[in-house]
């Protein structure tokens, strides 16, 4: 079928404007390429109802060794990449290095917790265990009920919506230009990929292709059907509580908190607001704030600090993250169609469910090092989009 | 002080556009008179945050009987006075006609509402207890856990933002002159109001002024003093729930639980919404929605209806009942100014509390036939003006 509306030509097409989209085409301008992002709308991505942790493990499932190795590496290039970027926004992306307090309610969430610590040590990574009266002096709020609690010093955390608004305007100042539209499909030619099909008709020609649509990824005709099967929506749902005029700041750490087997996040930032977060809800692409999710946040962080109660709850958001059957995201070139998996030319960046925020640096080296003939980082071979075979395959409509 | 700006000549001026004041301008207009009608914005006012319950005595407090007898007349007028604005702003107000299921949670819970069920009892009206099964055989959903109820089948409630709508139709159609701004001061010639003053500089001339400003009541200077002091606002927070697509009404009735002591209602909507309310919090005019407040009244409202977590939050919010010492209105004239109390011509019809949507309407007809000559019903009388002495006038700054 013939496109209607007008062709446009760029060296790299993004579909996907959310931080990892954004990230990749601000270092792809800075590497001399001309790029076009996608993207139907400003604010639907799950980059805007992140809550910004940079935590390497503390996310992570035991085992998922490949996972942590690139969470490290993430974790290691943010400071330079967040610096980088805020020279070339001219803007702050609330970076804050005051690290995690894990603090366990109950005796059984302690265990959990001293199970963590000791898989972060192996991973060589800083842990001090502080009984209830040591979480107190950190964090003076804390409910004293708490059992006890874990410093984890080296974990930061960003300012998504900063972060997201600050890669915006380096993109912007680096010369991306923008479409607000929706990448229906990868167009190909013989064996390659040569654009990128608009929900409104048009198309936009490129020699490369960059798929960074997050759990909409399987809605893009051309991905490969296994990669399109493996993307799902992960709703997530989480708070912004502010304080009112004239009360100090209640937290100075990011807290994390199991309380009775359930896990709640609590992370401060400059301007005064505390992120609560969040559910993790199979549920397909619903984004509906529930009566449900929003009680059980206010009461695990009511348990473990109190004082919340006292704060204005100034925003509900749902977000949709793209999980994957092994939580780790697919980064990296297409293989080529010879065995049909898909065209040469196309690069994918999705899948990165929890860690999308703190991942984005390094994913966005990865590409920009495909699309300049550069190698990515050994880190990202086990995320390649080839994992996932036919039998997930078999599973697509 | 000469006033700046244009004057501006009305037989009635009415300071305050919530449903008192907006159903007395309608009323007004209907009987003849030229009214001007006075509020800095739309949906500031206390009526936009009610839940809209139209129930005589469960928001009456024992001993109250003054209250009481207001409030059975209010109940019995209202459904006329319904069909009337109906009729004459050509949209419905959502009226609901199904009753309230009250309902305790504990056996503590159920001692309180057997008290109240013989209260109203004396009262004269219905009341049908109902053990556990009888109320869930009414409201399926209930948890089975709740002790028992009883049925209040005379308990209307309506939309109060409907109702409130449809006011503001009818008050146009009949003539009504709206004026966006804030009165700051009733201006007075000798013994008489003559006017009132906006925060704009502006002057608006009438023979009469009505004061219905609900908890800003004391804000408008040439108020008397006494009645500036006793009324407070009573912060109320509430949250409005709304059905996903697909799901089917969780209630028909109006719910009231009392959950181990505390209070919370659940009010369906026609429309597939569900109030829950409320808080009564004395914070001064702070409308600040917080975590704590949200918490509270989902937890409640999960204890006794454990569907609603599936139930989307649309929307939290707060507003400022005008409360007064004795928990009654204040509404007529205010007595002539020879013993300093007041200027002639000014009329009062605030203080309404929690119940201003159930009583606009008796409001709107005892001060419209203050204004046209006729007597208002003597149900009134205990809540003059006059009532508020010279005690209560030693307490304003």
């Amino acid at each position: 079928m013939p496109a209607k509306g007008v062709a446009v030509a760029a060296d790299v097409v993004i579909a996907g404007g959310g931080v990892i989209g954004t990230a990749i085409a601000w270092r792809a301008a800075r590497a001399g390429l001309g790029v076009t992002l996608v993207d139907p709308e400003r604010g639907d991505a799950a980059s805007l109802v992140a809550a910004g942790m940079l935590a390497p493990v503390s996310e992570a499932l035991f085992g998922e060794g490949a996972l942590l190795r690139v969470n490290l590496l993430a974790v290691a290039r943010f400071g330079s990449f967040a610096a980088e970027l805020e020279q070339a926004a001219g803007r702050p992306v609330g970076l804050r290095r005051e690290g995690t307090l894990a603090v366990a309610y109950d005796p059984g969430d302690y265990a959990a917790l001293v199970r963590l610590t000791a898989f972060r040590r192996s991973a060589g990574l800083d842990a001090e265990e502080l009984d209830s009266r040591a979480c107190r002096k950190l964090e003076s709020f804390l409910t004293p009920d708490v059992h006890g609690g874990v410093l984890f010093a080296g974990d930061w955390s960003v300012d998504n919506r900063r972060y997201a608004a600050a890669l915006r305007s380096a993109a912007a100042a680096a010369g991306v230009r923008v479409v607000r539209d929706r990448v229906t499909e990868v167009l190909t030619s013989g064996d390659r990929a040569r654009g990128v099909r608009l929900a409104d008709g048009g198309d936009i020609g490129a020699d490369r292709v960059v798929v960074a649509a997050g759990c909409w990824t399987g809605a893009i005709a051309g991905v490969p059907a296994p990669v399109r099967a493996a993307v799902r929506p992960v709703k997530g749902q989480l708070l912004r509580l502010r304080h009112p005029d004239g009360m100090p700041p209640v937290i100075t750490h990011t807290i994390r908190a199991t309380v009775r087997g359930t896990d709640v996040y609590l992370v401060p930032r400059a301007d005064g607001e505390v992120v609560v977060g969040a559910t993790q809800e199979e549920r397909g692409p619903d984004r509906t704030v529930t009566a449900g999710a929003v009680h059980d946040l206010l009461r695990d962080a009511l348990s473990v600090l109190p004082v919340t109660s006292e704060l204005e709850l100034a925003e509900t958001c749902a977000g949709l993250r793209p999980g994957t059957p092994d939580n780790g995201p697919v980064v990296g070139p297409v293989a080529g169609a010879v065995d049909g998996s898909g065209p040469g030319g196309l690069l994918l960046a999705t899948g990165h469910y929890r860690n999308g925020i703190l991942m984005s640096p390094v994913t966005a080296d990865a590409i920009v090092a495909h699309l300049t003939g550069q190698q990515a980082a050994p880190e990202w071979e086990p995320f390649a989009p080839g994992r996932f075979g036919a039998e997930a395959a078999g599973e697509t409509r």
